[in-house]
């Protein structure tokens, strides 16, 4: 049975982050982290309670396709209707049509609770946010009235329509076609890869659609945004007529079941009526503004499978008793032991758990900066934390689902047979997390984005000055193993990042072929300064709870040295893993 | 569409490793390599042609139970009959009984292409093999006369019924009855994991089966081995009544769903007729007998499926075109190019061959060993030899499986979204590999017994001896920067080796704490020296062909410059990983 883990939550964003310094932040005037913590402890039990039970439904039945359209499990109508009706949708969206206002760390704090509960289900509300931003952010003030309000409200979902069979990483090679027809265009294309795409649990979906139209440059300058209602709305905001837009088929995919991956065909009859959003030709543009929201909220999956894997895999370790350990650790001397005893056993779980923290702890501080990139009263402060969080971003989403594959692993083998039998539950992580490294741009293409827009743009500058400010916060615990494990590997970082850098100069393919390496030791880096940091405040006893304090202790330990040796391994490749990459002749593959 | 690799067997098992050291030798006296390339040939046809093409059926239709028994899709019961009309189940039977007497070396290199066409199909003769082996070693004249025959055609099939609800990895803990009934006995149990414990490929299937003669001693000592056979054999040898043992469910499972893994019940009636195997309570002596062979089969499982997953990776990579890898790598400037172009890609398809490559070396050194402790004229060679084989299967078993893991996740990733489409087919070798670090022993217990058994035991001098030799083939090559790599990972295998006896004498539990990274360790170095002797041996133009020769180069490269550094960061887990496991208290976690 999973439990939210708030205690975590609450130690991450009030003791490790610090989230007190939002209070107040012009738009967050409400905020406080008392706030946070009835936000919190609400989203829990909706998570425990409502979304965890139906979990295993939408992977066993998942979602059908029929001519009509596609049919969710009741049960995911059902606590689709308690999440719309609780106010869950509008937490993050802007006050002024009926959202919370949020803070993107509330929100990433929150997200993980459904990613941990139910993924597929996750899935639904974070594409209609992601919609939600885009027309709030670019959107005509018409554009807001029409669908804000019932998108917010959950009455209305939203999606992201981007890939195309030839356009996957490559939107550049996006052909759907948008003909002008008055104050609308009509589209004509064909869409994969649609997450609920379409479904029945809302009696509309506005869809945001990414086409050229006719003239437009080719290129990524040639690309267009649209809305397109999947039922137009009629001027008195009732729904009208169904647009020519249906969903031809699902995927057949190894996880998420419960999450229909759509075909979307566009204009078969008469073209699809859309209407633009912004200007035209600016369709990239608007949503890579959005990117940053998105990826996060990937980034967060990786560890919310993490946590609910570890919450399984735990479980079944202290009833499944098995052999005893060698030595003399646990009670009733010379009897069979619970597995959790296993030396082996122990070791697998705290590198779950290790993962998961660091990759949460990471996750909330790139939130963090986001938030104050947007509100701080400081215009350089501002600059300075929104360059750190567009940074950051990469490194959340590739190092946090990659972590997410090897700890869900670990929890299927924590269960050894049992693991592998689909009733056990631990499979469906395995299989779900498997995506998270895929979408919304692969841990390649997130690498990729690391080096060159993050690192390569600005000389290393913002890395640097993280790099300088997780240096001058470890220097007070350099006297201490954890401390100067953490210490260590930052440097490694500071060199590794040097030695890109220097690549750079000599092209872009000696970088692009490290660039996966570099983006984890990133990862285990910075996950090593702030689990350090952690371990630091429990000693502090900044939570006043001895048992949670030993218990973070422990996992800040395993940490350091079982997760943080890897940081140097992949220093060592980024140090000389170029040439081998880019001399080898991909025709004697 | 899965192509044997015949080159890279004919390499490794010629060049590399020398297999002619074999012919002539006790049992061996018709081999020669080009017996080893005939057999070779024709077991690539079969697997590329009989096997292959129902992987998927076995995937998406799998085995079905009914009260009848189990029912396997008519095309594997085709494939069946071909497989035995062929006389693959044959090969590596010992010739009094019909069999071939192949030395496993080959029998491992053929088995590698069974289980990359069609792992699910593969566990029918591999078990079936290990039935075969444990009657040839431990059973009477009658018994093998009544069963071996029939076996070995392949008329027969042959199960391993070990586990049980309460016993898995501690099979002290078997509970299953036997009866003593005249020359027989009367044997009542639930046994559960039994891969093909029913089907309706033959006509009779002979199960061996642990379990506890009345009176016996408690634990492993009073465990003992059965024939039980599915259907009674006559004294004319015909096929007589139903024994009383019946399939009660199959398990509906991740992966693998071709084999059908079955819940026995036995003696639900007037208990099922069972023979005694050598003597009572010495069952689990015998079933060590066998380990070693079926441990290193499944060990090759891991790379057989690496292997696969990167040939479907390869054939993808070469056909989607997708953006442009910046630089000037690649034809047709400025063109969209195969993402085979794109380094990022390039450094994960070489990182998958890579660790097929370095661990299809282990394991058919490791099976040089066996046959060479078995059949080598001289004692001492033979001693030292059977050692070394000893000392190498947990290796191969937890190294290669675990590389398995990593190779196919990264066959999912080259596919990008379509990786997650079932249809597409990489998800299945994702699903199916994940059974490989779990059945035969864990990677755990893998890491237990090389640290406690092989390593412990004899205070590293098995493993000394290894590391002495490996050091001494590569000092010639200490001026390249392979050469050089790998040495410094086998000096590094050297101190965490001294590390970890300098740990066993300090109790049990230290080392079992850092057995999982040990064991990694002593994979990823013996592969460096591998590697880089296979590397050497292509520079020298062993093979007269040039491209295969550059192909090796190329991923010997991407091996130390990749996947090598690893062996730092499991020799610094070692080192200081354990008092982080060993201290932290099970009831905080």
């Amino acid at each position: 049975m999973y439990k939210a883990p708030l205690k975590d939550l609450r130690f991450v964003m009030h003791n490790l982050l610090g989230d007190d310094q939002l209070a107040g932040l012009p738009g967050l005037e409400e905020y406080s982290p008392d706030f946070t913590d009835s936000v919190l402890e609400e989203a829990g039990k909706f998570a425990e309670e409502v979304l965890q039970p139906i979990n295993r439904v939408g992977d066993t039945r998942g979602a059908k396709w029929t001519a009509e359209g596609v049919v969710m499990p009741p049960e995911f109508k059902d606590a689709y209707a308690q999440f719309a009706a609780g106010g869950w949708a509008q937490l993050r969206a802007s006050p002024e049509h009926g959202g919370q206002g949020a803070p993107t760390m509330l929100g990433t704090a929150v997200e993980e609770l459904w990613a941990s509960a139910n993924l597929a289900f996750k899935l639904c509300p974070m594409l209609s946010q992601s919609a939600v931003e885009a027309i709030e952010r670019c959107g005509t003030p018409q554009q807001k009235e029409t669908y804000l309000p019932k998108m917010i409200s959950g009455e209305w979902t939203g999606t992201m329509v981007l890939t195309e069979p030839q356009a996957g990483s490559d939107l550049a090679a996006i052909r759907t076609r948008a003909v002008r027809e008055g104050d609308h265009y009509r589209l004509h294309g064909s869409k994969i890869f649609i997450t609920y795409g379409d479904h029945d649990l809302t009696s509309n979906t506005i869809h945001l659609v990414l086409g050229r139209v006719e003239g437009a440059p080719a290129g990524v300058k040639g690309i267009s945004l649209f809305i397109v209602p999947k039922v137009l709305v009629k001027a008195d905001g009732s729904l009208g007529e169904r647009n020519d837009v249906r969903c031809v088929s699902i995927e057949h995919k190894l996880g998420i079941h419960g999450s229909p991956t759509c075909v979307l065909s566009f204009g078969d009859k008469q073209g699809a009526v859309a209407y633009l959003v912004g200007e035209e030709n600016r369709g990239l543009e608007y949503m890579f503004i959005m990117m940053n929201a998105a990826r996060l909220s990937v980034g967060l999956e990786g560890y919310a499978l993490a946590e609910r894997s570890y919450q399984h895999a735990l479980a079944y370790a202290r009833t499944r008793v098995q052999g005893r350990p060698g030595g003399k650790s646990g009670p009733a001397e010379g009897k069979p032991l619970p597995i959790a005893y296993h030396q082996d056993i122990k070791r697998m779980l705290l590198t779950m758990k290790g993962y998961a923290d660091a990759a949460r702890a990471i996750a909330l501080y790139a939130a963090l900066q986001l938030d104050l990139g947007r509100r701080h009263t400081d215009e350089s402060m501002r600059a300075a934390a929104q360059s750190r969080g567009d940074l950051l971003i990469p490194i959340v989403k590739g190092w946090s689902t990659e972590m997410g594959l090897l700890a869900t692993s670990l929890g299927v083998q924590i269960h050894g047979g049992m693991g592998f039998i689909e009733e056990t539950g631990a499979a469906q992580y395995y299989r779900d997390v498997r995506i998270t490294t895929i979408y919304e741009g692969t841990t390649g293409i997130q690498a990729g984005d690391l080096i060159g827009r993050k690192v390569g743009r600005d000389a290393g500058a913002a890395m640097n000055a993280l790099i300088a400010d997780m240096l001058s916060d470890l220097d007070s615990l350099k006297g201490t193993p954890i401390g100067a494990a953490a210490i260590d590997a930052v440097r490694k970082l500071r060199e590794a990042t040097q030695d890109l850098l220097d690549a750079h100069r000599r092209g872009p393919e000696q970088p692009q072929a490290v660039a996966v390496p570099y983006l984890l030791l990133c990862g285990f880096a910075i996950g090593g300064w702030l689990m350090a940091k952690s371990d630091d405040l429990t000693r502090k006893n900044v939570t006043n709870d001895a048992e949670f304090n030993r218990s973070k202790q422990q996992i800040a330990r395993a940490y350091v040295e079982h997760i943080l040796p890897q940081a140097q391994a992949y220093a060592a490749v980024v140090k000389s893993g170029s040439t081998s990459i880019v001399d080898a002749d991909p025709a004697l593959f």
